[in-house]
């Protein structure tokens, strides 16, 4: 079967490998679609060389049909449309035991220290499949990874209805933490930078500001009647990023750190301590976001479909890529990695 | 009566001042004891010069006797022990309609942006003296204020009985930071590099360490099976502070940033993401704070009497400043404002 895989030295081949058979509790998936994440771009660039198996094949945001099970596995079928959150949790540290499974410092993640989803058939432990609906096109499947974690981000924030949230960057998960704030009775500005972006978020009803061009710290006076945001999220890893979280926050806001920052950024510590705000981080999702994530893309309520600005086939996953990173004019790119799952 | 007046260009002169006469709703206190804070020093120092009216009358840490009252008062009688809780919040913005009047961004705090403490007499409105136990000693009741910033930086953790807390600074804040978590029931180690305030934390029976001669991380790791901190208290408002918060917290663990940084520090983002880490800032009092902090001084489980390194009458709160800001073995050091107002 055909799987795309990384050499190292930023380059990607087509290899031909042995489909896995899955284990007694595994399971083997016939992959749709993979969703293209900036952790790819990283990795093609060599940056987690130090994570990943050579040859690697990578991926981790994903859609599929099942395709064959192992014989104790009883929640799947032949046929299934499904999704995987692609974590693999030690289960023996006291971070697990403490219940946050998702941030074990053993964590192995599925597409990176594991191959992923970048051929045509995966093979995966049941336990990390999740179920979509058969009406479901297989396109937003794949939009269901990066949706949790704009649900996770969101849940961290404990966001309540009605409340005004700044999201800072309106990349693909910036776009996505907007639309599951709006899925939960919250007002939302996005600040972003790209003229598509800006343009694109607009189209879907979603305000934005272009912060080179406004000041946003007056924008967001004016809007809260001179209080403040109750949530920031940080999704550029900039230094103005970094600043502009604290600045716009209200008195006891909460800050929400998505982006993932290269180096420590200054961070106004007086405003925090002025403010009493609350910086929280978040990574990745835990199962009820995954499921959270599912039941939004269902519902059809927001409009994932307009996120998605192309695809490729699996073949062309380097050249997908590199129109990825000439930046510009472009959203999520997917891959359709086999045709015969379907759409 | 006598007043100590700050007169701007780093002056203290005695002067000598008509006492104000309570308004209907206000008290005026015979002042046994005022604390120097740091406030107070950066005061001194020309800091605050844009929030001060010269000659300004400082100190906000005081306990007293109350000296008389106006016609409206009925909570309070002459010959009662009592102590300020020194914050004039404006009661009608967003933030105090929210229930957070200690952070109103329009709090004025007495001794600051009105007159304080450093007198013999001083004048307040009834609605911001607590009452101390008349068997309380006056020189403890003067610890209140401080205690109860600590009280309230420890809510703000979220503290759990047996929890493992970090303290970063051993001076009187991270002092009293330490005797409420033990208070509480929590295991606590504090880092200090100052050798008399680090041999007096351990005859007080508190777990210190120097991190210049000891590597704090490998310590609290070992302390705590791998695992990390449960709770990092900053209090030292150092660049190494703001890294060790960090480094120290174990995921999901509270940062609690107590210190006032005078520029924004680096902060290790990518660890507050990867751990998913909350760092929350913390700033004087609410009500139930000082009620605790009364409670605490009023129980004598905590040793709060050794942190008294020195007193001063009210004529040389000068050579106090002096003797404070020259560091060295020194850890809280009070003035003794009215002799009269007894002990």
């Amino acid at each position: 079967m055909k799987a795309v895989e990384y050499e190292g030295g930023q380059h990607l081949v087509m290899g031909n490998r042995e489909p896995v058979t899955p284990g007694s509790s595994g399971v083997r998936i016939r992959v749709a679609y993979g969703g293209i994440c900036g952790t790819d771009l990283h990795l093609v660039h060599g940056a987690m060389d130090h994570r990943v198996t050579l040859p690697h094949v990578m991926g981790h945001e994903m859609s599929g049909v099942i395709e064959s099970v192992g014989q104790e596995v009883t929640r799947f079928h032949p046929g299934d449309h499904v999704t995987v959150m692609p974590l693999l949790p030690c289960d023996s540290c006291p971070t697990c035991h403490s219940g946050y499974r998702h941030i074990c410092p053993n964590l192995r993640f599925m597409g990176i220290e594991t191959p992923g989803a970048f051929q045509e058939l995966w093979t995966v432990p049941e336990s990390v499949v999740y179920p979509l609906p058969s009406d479901l096109p297989l396109r937003l499947g794949a939009l269901v990874e990066p949706l949790a974690v704009a649900c996770h981000d969101v849940r961290r924030s404990e966001l309540q209805r009605g409340e005004y949230v700044v999201v800072l960057g309106g990349g693909p998960i910036g776009a996505l933490i907007a639309m599951v704030v709006r899925s939960r009775g919250a007002r939302v500005l996005v600040a972003e930078i790209n003229p598509y972006r800006l343009s694109l978020l607009k189209s879907l009803g979603i305000d934005v500001i272009d912060p080179g061009q406004t000041d946003i710290s007056e924008s967001v006076l004016a809007d809260t009647g001179g209080r403040g945001a109750d949530v920031v999220f940080e999704v550029t890893s900039s230094t103005l990023g970094a600043k502009l979280m604290t600045d716009l926050a209200r008195p006891r806001g909460r800050i929400v750190v998505v982006a993932i920052f290269p180096a420590p950024p200054p961070v106004d510590l007086h405003r925090v301590f002025w403010r009493e705000l609350q910086i929280r981080g978040t990574r990745v999702y835990e199962p009820e976001d995954f499921r959270e994530a599912i039941q939004i893309a269902a519902s059809s309520a927001q409009p994932l479909e307009k996120l998605i600005s192309e695809e490729f086939p699996l073949e062309q996953l380097g050249e997908a890529i590199s129109h990825l990173k000439g930046g510009g004019g472009v959203m999520k790119v997917l891959i359709q990695c086999d045709p015969l799952a379907g759409n």
